[in-house]
């Protein structure tokens, strides 16, 4: 049987969402379960898949269900779908009725011609609301996409000490997985109290998680643990009538291709740029975690860093395809993304950064609808200013700072803008002209309306918020940094904001990751490299002296030590491998390397790498046809784009010259190169400096 | 351990969205499920329970969940709630995370003082939407929500007759439930083809429904089919290899009370009273059904029709709240009930009648907030005018007949406005001013509307409907018998719409019993009753005559047998046991016996008792406190309330007299007699006609 492929389908969403809520109640904290405190959203139980087709000559389907399977071939009920259905030549309406209590109801379909694919449509209900079906690879037809896993591999441990009747086992980095006990000799109860850090693996009074398990070597001599868990370390205490020969890991991991790369002369930076990677890569796995240890749930504001670095490291699609889908939930929208209004924000912010780097304007199409709904759900939610303020039942976080949340603050009413911008710029990709106009004014009014209410030229800065009407001019690294980063400063403020504010001592700092993320990204904006190479060397090579092989929620280099594992009132509260720790993937990536798509889908690539006080910068940034190649010195620039054209831009006290094509003097006083030969590596030198 | 009664608690309306998705999935033709036409909601997955409570003494709480359960007693988390746990003197706040795939999240604790009840509240989310939890008298710890299964009892056949390897079974009537083989032998498949009719069971090709069962001596001597039918007869098939030796039925059933009861000179018409009376009790099961054979689902327009029998015959509450409560489905409203558009405005009138019958304003209470957002999609879908008109997802029924359902129909508009009228009811009940301002002028306008435009002076009707502004003046019974029985005519129209409509035979006539229920109840209205009592003879009578032992769902009188049980172009497409076919016990009981609540919860009983050309007619009808008794004949009336006052009125050619209390003549001509000492028996006596 030859024929076009076939592929697993369903109702658009609902294997993101069945797939989030089985990660999200995985959620275990010492033996009990912690739902995530948002609507935990279903699939549909049922759904109908239809498609009408014309035959050429008569064929035989075979329909394979996940779930009940009921189908009808026009006004018939075909009996025993799965051994074949023989079709006839002439036109036939294929309707496939599929339910089920918990998992994703799918229908796999292959014939010679006639196979599931993105032509079938599929609706909740008999009669309306069909949609294309929503599909992701799965081509197996025993493997239904309730079936979807990720991969594991055996990993060994570093060192296995036996202390009476307990093992403690390190396995010489942060991991994840599934511990596997070997060599099982009698009966008993194993208890496995699993650390990031080693005090915690040795805590089990305090410890975040453990498990027992009932082993015995009549089950076999090997067992494994059916969680996987975050750890470095595990204690394994075998009681009474139990004895454990070996341990090791079911390392479980997403399979990615790590395209990104960095290195410079800095050693020290290069391990942060390794370090920062893995923590990344243990963090992206059926959808951007938070971090590994501890909820493990998809939050919109991690999430959002995460897209952001993964175009730097992995540049892979369908994870971040998955978590913009399953963060956005089922209709209706009954509360912000995680109950927390920004984040809300940050999912259109994500859904514009997606285009921007792919120009993948087939998954934008997909999700317009979605998107509009969401918008309109914030409509719903607008005081008569047109601005945002929190809820009694909304969570406004912003940072883990210490300021109030109340009124309308100034940060969240620019990510607002942010969010209606995007909502304009894909009306227009798409010809939605109603819609565009609707949301271009508000844009526009909302913009406007942030300059004049919260700028204070006498500070030279962006406050906080506008409470019952009055101005509260405390000021805040928070909205300035976006504006720095976001278009809401005119050039003459830039300067101020960077005095004023940013290099400020009198200005609160940032103390978490997830917010340095945007400070350290705006000093990079205004060229501020060297200090942001120096803020990286103290702050995550900080982390690294204290033995971190993966990077934290949160460091604060004056705590000591054992008191560092803690947060959120609990002795190893904090995660040590958290997302937003790793963001010198990002930073290293777009403000070093300077890499970004100056069109969307990097149909045209600008390269601006700056050197930030190192000797020598190289590497590699992904894009959608290959890798972007950088290197710098002191002495030279070269670069090479897989497609399209680049544009490399640098500045030189000296006149540069170059072999490969012409230099061009801007006006604003920076060097431009075309790259206009794909795969060829042009070369810049600068005259040294006598 | 003593102290007060703890119940399972849950989601209010999730027990009954369960239930709903558990019957309605049922549904399988022919070994194929079909699944519901409309979304099949399901419960929420998480669900949180919080009580605030202060002990004077410490106790010791239980806590069961059905579900996995996360319990937080102020800070702490409970390990092992299951086992009991220890709560001191003074405040605790309690805080219990419950979750389940597939089954109602419900809970169960039981102290001292503290239990599970309708004090707690429980809401989706973590920190909002909390609502007063929903209860349902599950006291048994052992026996949650999601284990609530109807009444089973043995029944044996009425026949059995062997025919070579089969058996063909008579259970002498229609039944339900589960087959039961005896003294099995050997080991092979059975086939079981179920009929409500001789033919079906015989017709293997053509039959609703059947099952075939792989049966083994090895298992036991017994085996029961897993799945409960609809059935009078079944033909057993044994496969090679295979004997068996007997069948009964495990009958599966509500148990209800019969309170109401009619007798009367009229032997045929106890038959049909009884038959009515047995057909309801098989459809009324974890709810309303519409029939027992075919699609078991729960629609509006059928249910709306059963609570009225209801209140004749069981006034079983707790089956008519199931089934208001299911049909309202989960939020949002993404359609209309059942698709069908006058199926949604059948809903708030069957909530008018509920509160009406019972006085129940607790349970209208908690609807409330329900039904508003019900009507708030109704306000959606209103057009211009402010009237509703069928979307092309909509589904307009209003009967099988023959019509044309486009444009503002004039029936759909006096359902509108009723339900309209509903909500400004309940609006005063419950001081919600603002709502029935609203409501009160759109519901006003909309009597108004439909007067002026489908009423035609010159016809004496109400006409079919207005399509693209124009008025289409076709009549049909419909909207003529609603507006007879819901006041949409002045007292000068009446007469008009009773010749030119009911009693016309140019007009169309109604051949569903559905809408007979409505034909029948105005000719009442109008003290046709010897008319409806001859009607009922010819067409139930006329079943009956068939060899009925349960009431169809469409009876022609015409149509020769075996053509009677086909329907939806299917040979055994008609369900013969449904639920609209007993509407004689609703007719029999208002206008016959003619008790009717003069107010809410029959607080005062009006009692207008009829003969309708019977010799005499004897019965009693449930209200809250017990029955009323009612008896008549040519010389007297006797009548007795159970509590609050009765107003006894009749009409009569002579002077009648009473000992009991004083008669008084109204000025309509009626003579009215106050019931004021529940419990007695009021006689009055007619003088004999010269």
């Amino acid at each position: 049987m030859g024929g076009k492929q076939a592929e697993w389908i369903w109702y658009p969403g609902d294997f993101e969402i069945w797939l989030r809520r089985e990660v999200e109640l995985r959620r275990d904290e010492r033996k009990s379960t912690i739902a995530p405190i948002w609507r935990v959203d279903s699939p549909y139980t049922v759904v109908r898949f239809r498609k009408k087709i014309k035959l050429d000559h008569a064929e035989t389907v075979t329909f394979l269900a996940d779930g009940e399977l009921r189908l009808q071939i026009g006004e018939r009920t075909i009996e025993h779908p799965e051994r074949g259905v023989r079709l006839e030549e002439g036109e036939h309406a294929i309707m496939a009725q599929v339910h089920h209590l918990s998992r994703v109801p799918a229908l796999f379909a292959k014939g010679e011609t006639i196979v599931t694919d993105e032509t079938w449509e599929v609706g909740p209900l008999w009669h309306s609301g069909f949609e294309r079906a929503g599909r992701g690879g799965f081509r197996d037809p025993a493997v239904p996409p309730a079936d979807f896993r990720l991969e594991t591999e055996p990993l060994a441990a570093a060192s296995v000490r036996r202390e009476g009747s307990s093992l403690f086992v390190d396995f010489g980095r942060e991991t994840f997985g599934y511990v596997r006990l070997h060599a099982i000799r009698g009966e008993g109860v194993a208890r496995l109290v699993y650390g990031e850090s080693e005090e915690e693996a040795n805590d089990f009074e305090h410890c975040e998680t453990y498990d027992e398990l009932l082993v015995s070597e009549r089950d076999g001599e090997e067992a494994t643990v059916p969680h996987s868990r975050a750890l470095r370390y595990v204690r394994i205490h075998c009681g009474d009538g139990l004895s454990v020969g070996g341990v090791s890991l079911l390392y479980e991991y997403l399979p990615l291709v790590y395209r990104g790369s960095f290195r410079s002369s800095d050693p020290q930076l290069n391990r942060i740029w390794d370090v920062s990677a893995y923590t990344f890569h243990l963090n992206a796995r059926e959808f951007f975690l938070d971090g590994i240890k501890r909820d493990r749930w998809v939050w919109s504001g991690d999430a959002y860093q995460s897209y952001l670095m993964n175009y730097y490291l992995f540049f892979d699609l369908p994870i971040t395809r998955r978590t913009i889908v399953a963060l956005r939930g089922k209709d209706p929208v009954a509360h912000h993304l995680n109950t927390i209004l920004d984040y809300t924000l940050y999912w259109f912010m994500g859904l514009d950064d997606y285009y921007l780097y792919t120009g993948d304007l087939a998954f934008i199409r997909e999700q317009y609808g979605s998107m509009l709904r969401l918008m309109a759900f914030c409509d719903s939610r607008c005081n008569d200013n047109g601005m945002l303020e929190g809820r009694p039942e909304d969570w406004v976080f912003v940072d883990w700072a210490d300021m109030s949340k109340e009124g309308e603050l100034c940060f969240e009413q620019m990510l607002y803008c942010l969010a209606l911008e995007t909502v304009v710029r894909f009306s227009e990709l798409l010809d939605d002209g109603e819609t565009g106009e609707r949301y271009r004014s508000k844009a526009g009014k909302l913009r406007q309306d942030i300059r004049r209410t919260f700028w204070d030229e006498e500070k030279g800065a962006y406050v906080h918020r506008r409470l019952h009407g009055s101005i509260d001019s405390f000021v805040t690294k928070h909205p300035n940094m976006f504006a720095l980063l976001y278009g809401f400063l005119e050039p003459e403020q830039v300067d101020r904001v960077k005095r004023e504010v940013l290099l400020n001592p009198d200005v609160p700092s940032i103390t978490t990751p997830y917010m340095r993320f945007y400070e350290l990204a705006a000093l990079c904006e205004i060229g501020e490299q060297s200090s942001v190479r120096e803020e990286i060397a103290a702050y995550w090579g900080g982390m690294l002296e204290l033995g971190a092989t993966s990077f934290w929620e949160e460091y604060d280099p004056v705590v000591p030590l054992p008191d560092q594992y803690a947060m959120y009132g609990r002795k190893y509260g904090k995660s040590l491998c958290h997302a937003w720790g790793a963001s010198p993937l990002y930073l290293l990536g777009k403000y070093f390397l300077g890499v970004t798509p100056a069109k969307p889908g990097y149909e045209e690539v600008q390269i601006r790498p700056a050197l930030g006080g190192l000797e020598w910068i190289e590497g590699r940034v992904p894009v959608p046809a290959g890798e972007v190649f950088v290197y710098m010195d002191r002495k030279s620039i070269r670069a090479a784009v897989p497609a399209g054209t680049g544009r490399l831009r640098f500045r030189s006290g000296t006149v540069p010259t170059c072999a490969d094509g012409d230099l061009v003097l801007l006006t604003d006083g920076w060097y431009e190169l075309l790259l206009d030969s794909p795969g060829r590596e042009y070369e810049v030198r600068f005259t040294p400096t006598a």
